[in-house]
């Protein structure tokens, strides 16, 4: 072979910027196996420690992309716009805004994925729903987005099939926090799904995989780079993830706290959030020619119940139970409830987002491997906010659970993760930029 | 498991310093099995960006030298001291200086490696002698020392066998030249062989893995600092190799040489540098007061012929033809000859040693890889080095080759690594520092 690759390795671990065919033939070797896992472990370690420029990113996209098949949505009219986040704690906002777009006239095909570690994903939740099925075929995920103009579904092999292999090693190399291997990760599967646009949430803060600004930015950025030179529409926020989104942390709670939001009965925060997504999808699909209209637009669908009768007709389309939106009983429920009580008076200053994400893993509503088995009825109900004054033995939270034996455990992370103290903190905006 | 693989990986990434058992996890796992390749490849490369503190890298060294045997040479009398070199052109100090060294006192265990790219090896210079067997049991390796006073062998599987994984590992996924992973490689091979002290020829130029002497410097310290935390005597000298050492660059060409100096008829570079490390080896092993002492009792060693007689003892008792001292016929010869001419009158400024090393595996006495075969046969002697006037005409150097075809691309090589200038160059000291 003339191109070695200890010496792209070398290339990179020095400083140098690999050319187009270079890494098309580092992706195409990983991907046929001709190029081991030790190999490619060392380059992903040097492409943390030196970066990617914007032409190497744009590339290393491109070849994640065509290692699988590219799905072909221009028989079905109108743009195709999906959103993608970088993951937060109590993150149900999927759940609001697709059916919100779909409603406004965006064509909404969207590939989540599950949970990991502490934050939620939107398959587990959707599987709450009982015999919603996300594994669906590319035949049927075309026929439901055709007809429903939304489909909610889960990845499949066929997509975008390197990044699957290089995120598995990734996983076990500590290779994955890195810009231009998550830039990269994010986009082949986004472009794969067959996208004109796509409206980007990068969580900051204790709750989110970016805990500072800068961070945050510097992925919104690239991202934002790389998807327009991939040809793709493309807006970032960036996005407060220091406490959880909204009230509920769980799977089938958060898909109560969906519907009630779509009834126009949700959390400030997560109802705020979900329309300003939703309306930046309604700009890049052009159903509104400025930001404000399209804001309008999306909440005149939240209001006149639009929104809750698209997210009733993709349930249905999925073979889920769509009499769950009357009737939050046939949803899984947990068999017992315990009230976690505040133990000063006060302000709540801060919920830290990681801790209530780590106690709801504990109760089994999340993973911490890619393969564990999840409990969809357990969950954490807040009842206070930041800024919310408290008394002394009211309830902070209300925890679901199934198995007393972590309760304990739960309690005590719980209780750590409230601040209260007796100033009013400073109030943080829920969008801090968009890009 | 308790210790998760990743997260050490991740620690060694994010800069921080892995315990004793920590840094005993990952060698034992991977000596074992348990670790994977792809893991350890990742560990690697975050070394090589990240470095190891001192107390890391003993405890690396340790758990290299855990994973084999030590030699228990203590039932023979006298101090171990050995030599180790970083690798040069035309450095065959070894086949000097072991000879001397031994015949003035010291107990030399000496294990040695083969070449590689542009760097000849001892064992394959050996090798061109006749009969000559470096491949040793253990049981022969400390009979021929008890009995010599020195052994000249190559490594053994039993000594520091996690070096030998981990080296090959390294070598394909560019994190060969890490300092860390240098020092443990170097110590732990030469605590198993059983020694007491250590002098360490760090070389540095052109034809040297360390091209700076910042970068030599560095190497040298943490040799020294390392081996002296695991009880070594130590001591390194930061030596020229800007052009070769001596005249002749090749295998069976190079044996000759050696013979010669041993005779009092070598080269002044090559005969100064091996006096020089003898007489730190002489030191070490406490057969001398001081460095001049030392000096002048390796002088009488090489006057009287002691050294040779060593030489030819040691060539007898590993199976090799003792004739070839006096009848250099007996050793490989190639079947042609041709004389490189000057293209200029002037004064040799610089002599590119990487390009004759190059020049040298082109003509097959060097190997690409570490299982290509070589022709012991062929080589290069030099007749100008840098500070010698030359006329347009006059031979360079004498190209001993097999294969006419690599000829034109030997002499095109060759040529460039001349340099030749009207101005006398400024002297450069062979030995820069001792430490």
């Amino acid at each position: 072979m003339d191109m070695r690759v200890v010496d792209l390795i070398k290339k990179k671990r020095d400083g140098g910027e690999l050319s187009q065919d270079e890494i098309s033939h580092l992706i195409r070797g990983y991907s046929g196996g001709e190029i081991t896992d030790y190999q490619m472990a060392a380059f992903l370690m040097a492409v943390y420690f030196r970066g990617m420029t914007p032409a190497e990113i744009v590339a290393l996209t491109r070849e994640m992309i065509a290692s699988g098949q590219v799905v072909d949505l221009s028989d079905i009219p109108g743009k195709k716009v999906d959103k993608h986040s970088t993951g937060g704690v109590g993150d149900k906002t999927s759940l609001v805004l697709a059916p919100l777009a779909a409603a406004a006239g965006v064509v909404v095909p969207m590939i989540s994925g599950r949970g990991l570690a502490h934050t939620g994903g939107t398959l587990d939740k959707l599987e709450s729903i009982p015999g919603f099925r996300v594994d669906l075929s590319l035949d049927e995920y075309r026929r439901v987005l055709a007809s429903v103009g939304l489909v909610l579904a889960g990845p499949t092999g066929q997509l975008a099939p390197a990044d699957k292999k290089l995120y598995a090693l990734r996983d076990v190399t500590a290779t994955v926090d890195s810009i231009p291997l998550i830039v990269s990760s994010i986009l082949s599967k986004k472009v794969a799904e067959g996208i004109d646009g796509l409206v980007v949430d990068v969580k900051v803060g204790s709750g989110a995989f970016m805990s500072t600004f800068d961070q945050a930015r510097a992925l919104a950025e690239a991202l934002v780079a790389t998807g327009r030179r991939l040809g793709l529409e493309m807006r970032a926020l960036i996005t407060d993830m220091d406490q959880p989104l909204g009230r509920a942390v769980g799977n089938a709670v958060e898909v109560i706290e969906s519907i009630e939001t779509l009834k126009g009965r949700g959390p400030a925060d997560l109802t705020e959030l979900s329309v300003e997504l939703a309306a930046h999808m309604v700009v890049l699909a052009n159903r509104a020619g400025t930001v404000d209209e399209a804001r309008q637009r999306v909440r005149e669908c939240l209001v006149t119940g639009a929104g809750l009768e698209k997210f009733r007709a993709v349930i249905e389309a999925q073979g889920g139970d769509p009499a769950v939106i009357d009737d939050y009983r046939r949803l899984p429920r947990a068999r017992h409830r315990r009230e976690l009580p505040a133990r000063r008076d006060g302000v709540i200053t801060h919920i830290d987002a990681a801790a209530v994400g780590r106690a709801c893993m504990q109760l089994g509503a999340g993973r911490e491997r890619l393969d564990s088995p999840i409990d969809r009825a357990v969950g954490i109900v807040l009842h206070k906010k930041v800024g919310d004054p408290v008394e002394v033995g009211e309830s902070l939270c209300t925890i679901a659970y199934n198995d007393v034996g972590r309760l304990p455990e739960v309690e005590r992370v719980l209780s750590e993760a409230f601040v209260i103290a007796s100033e009013m903190p400073p109030l943080r905006p829920l969008v801090k930029a968009i890009m």
